[in-house]
């Protein structure tokens, strides 16, 4: 048929301000060179290559044969939003009952439906940079302002950069967007930095997205922290809740907004209009993934740790690369800055490309998440050790070392 | 938790524009009388009651087996969107292939996703008053002009009011939403009707969404016809396809949009900005339910076909009560103005509680698809026959013919 739709008038306006997630694009390429023979090291996806735990399986198919086909409540059903709340609640001490929770076709579309029910046009809103490259984009297309913070390196962790975060506000903030357990950097709030954080939110009215989705992906025990915890601010917090990370069920589609009753209400309406409901038979298996046995969730932390502790002795045993040992996410996001040099390369693609090309080592910078920021001198990568073993790790880590060790090259652009 | 999201100015203005399906309110009715120990024949929802078939159920648990629990890709899975192109081609003698099609969470997402991806605040969009509420509800939320245009009765049918939908074109109407085998009226357009919409479709160079929701559900057999299969028509119609109904898959929410490529990759990008992407192994479902055996389907039409019949026979021995008996839908839309006036009333609302209290039956009227248009003077109440049994919808249907000809009543407002 005649292309027509390539007519300029045809598409909304606002169109153009639609942004992907350019992951996509990387696995396509790794896939490509997969194809044409090379093996290829899969660094690049955030998926949980696990299969989903046996028990969680067999409660879907018994809702099945109990008939739980036909449409549900747009909210979700009970018993899935009370188990939400009660493991929510307990895992940031707070209490939330079912009528906090508007069950959802995965974390992602609590994004959408914070901005459409919260963000007016114009309204700017706080977005991480390195982040989820997903917020600045909606922001945008949904008509708000999409004003970036980032993070910072020190000589141990990654920081938040509350100064940039600060220097953003203006009389037009509205809304804050926090991903603590942050991808791609693995970077957690301190105490402290939360609570300066909760007086900047009390302090200019904000509302905050508390994008939890490795909220429970912790590898060295603790525990993880919720700004909706500390004081005046549950109240003012959306959590955005997934199955997909711990429970390897990223496949299903499943997660849930945590909010206040009347903001719950709204996202409840929003489903009505955008989805009628979510799978009705998966929620409860989802139920099942929350209240039944936990050692399925328990191995695969027990085993993302020890692929994170084999990718970063290889990443630090590399010329020109320091890497952090992240308590939480499933990436590492080592400093390539030296190595980057020694090998005569200035941008991020040339770089990212001659590894896959050379190594098979397939995976996003820090450009995946977000335009370098004005005054970034260090350069990063981001390595997802969710869908591979460790024995490719070190495979594929070791040939990378190898190529970035091998000798000063001519620049490349 | 203290309700900060009263305030005033928490919400996004747009929020207040934001619809509802109203049948939800007339189920939790039907549901509370139930639970107070009333008898309750449920003609209110459009849920297809029956099991899925289990060839489709087969499909998905093989998928799960085969490690189909992580990501797919925003599009969906090829083997899906090739059945579906295949499968939508044949039935309107067109060609489509998967680059056609983008998969979604329910066929209700393909309706914010087309208004999302063509209209612009302030453009006006034609939509079917009765109809679907939500056209409306996401029309004005999303920042445009929902403009209706109505059906009315003749004789032997209803039919479109094409006049009506004349009338509504404007230098700023830019889209119009087709919901050809209608809810709630199971009217269908002729071939002329369909030429002339054509003809204005073409004259004001509109884009469309064919609501094809129920394409596949003919009782009389014949086929379906989209306007999409009118020359030129292709590439201005996106196509809503959806396995609710034929599969009874209701609460799998599992659908699509069929459009122009460019448009698709339109669609594919927001998928990727709203979900990342649909269940990834309920899609191997959907996949068998369009290729494998389709007795399971077949036979839910030959019962659907036994249902309205029974309804309609009871409903036309109804004093007061005409009812046409649509090929399509499942859904009766009898003309109930004479057995209202009879009764007294003059409003809808008094009328379904009055009949839900006397008689058990719950259904919708008229008003749950749209206010009720200037000039209209005849009254229609929709029965969705897709959730009872033939014995139910007899016992229930012949309790309201006894109470609505149980002798004038005092007018009841």
């Amino acid at each position: 048929m005649s292309d027509i739709t390539q007519n300029r008038k045809l598409l909304a306006e606002r169109v153009a301000l639609l942004g992907d997630e350019t992951v996509f694009k990387v696995a396509a390429e790794a896939y490509a060179a997969a194809a044409a023979g090379q093996k290829v090291y899969p660094f690049h996806m955030g998926n949980v290559g696990f299969p989903t735990p046996q028990n969680i399986v067999d409660a879907m198919n018994k809702a099945i044969r109990d008939g739980k086909t036909g449409y549900c409540l747009p909210a979700g059903v009970p018993e899935l939003r009370e188990a939400i709340a009660e493991d929510v609640g307990r895992a940031r001490g707070l209490t939330y009952g079912p009528e906090n929770v508007a069950i959802q076709p995965g974390g992602k579309p609590v994004i959408g439906k914070f901005l459409l029910a919260l963000m007016d046009p114009g309204d700017e809103v706080l977005y991480p940079n390195p982040g989820f490259p997903i917020y600045s984009s909606l922001i945008g297309y949904l008509g708000g302002v999409p004003v970036p913070y980032t993070y910072r390196e020190t000589a141990t962790r990654m920081e938040p950069d509350l100064d940039s975060l600060e220097r953003g506000l203006t009389s037009r903030t509205r809304l804050l967007i926090l991903n603590d357990c942050q991808c791609p950097t693995g970077a957690e709030f301190t105490v402290d930095e939360l609570e300066r954080l909760a007086g900047l939110v009390r302090e200019h009215d904000l509302r905050v997205l508390c994008d939890e989705a490795y909220f429970d992906i912790r590898l060295d025990g603790g525990r993880s922290r919720s700004l909706a915890s500390l004081p005046g601010m549950q109240e003012r917090c959306v959590i955005l809740f997934t199955f997909a990370k711990k429970y390897a069920m990223g496949g299903w589609r499943l997660g849930a907004s945590i909010a206040p009753v009347a903001l719950t209400d709204v996202f409840i309406k929003l489903n009505t209009n955008m989805e009628s409901c979510t799978n009705h038979f998966t929620q409860y298996a989802a139920a099942e993934a929350l209240t039944g046995d936990q050692s399925g969730a328990q191995q695969i932390l027990a085993v993302l740790k020890q692929r994170r502790d084999v990718g970063a002795r290889l990443l630090n045993a590399t010329e020109g690369v320091t890497c952090l040992t992240p308590d939480t996410t499933f990436y590492l996001y080592p400093n390539v800055t030296g190595a980057m040099k020694n090998g005569g390369f200035t941008d991020y693609e040339t770089f990212r490309r001659a590894v896959l090309k050379e190594t098979g080592v397939s995976m996003c910078t820090r450009a995946h998440f977000g335009d370098p920021l004005a005054g970034e001198d260090q350069f990063y990568l981001r390595l997802s050790y969710s869908g591979i073993e460790s024995d490719q790790i070190e495979e594929g880590l070791t040939r990378m070392k190898a190529y970035l060790e091998s000798g000063r090259r001519e620049p490349k652009h």
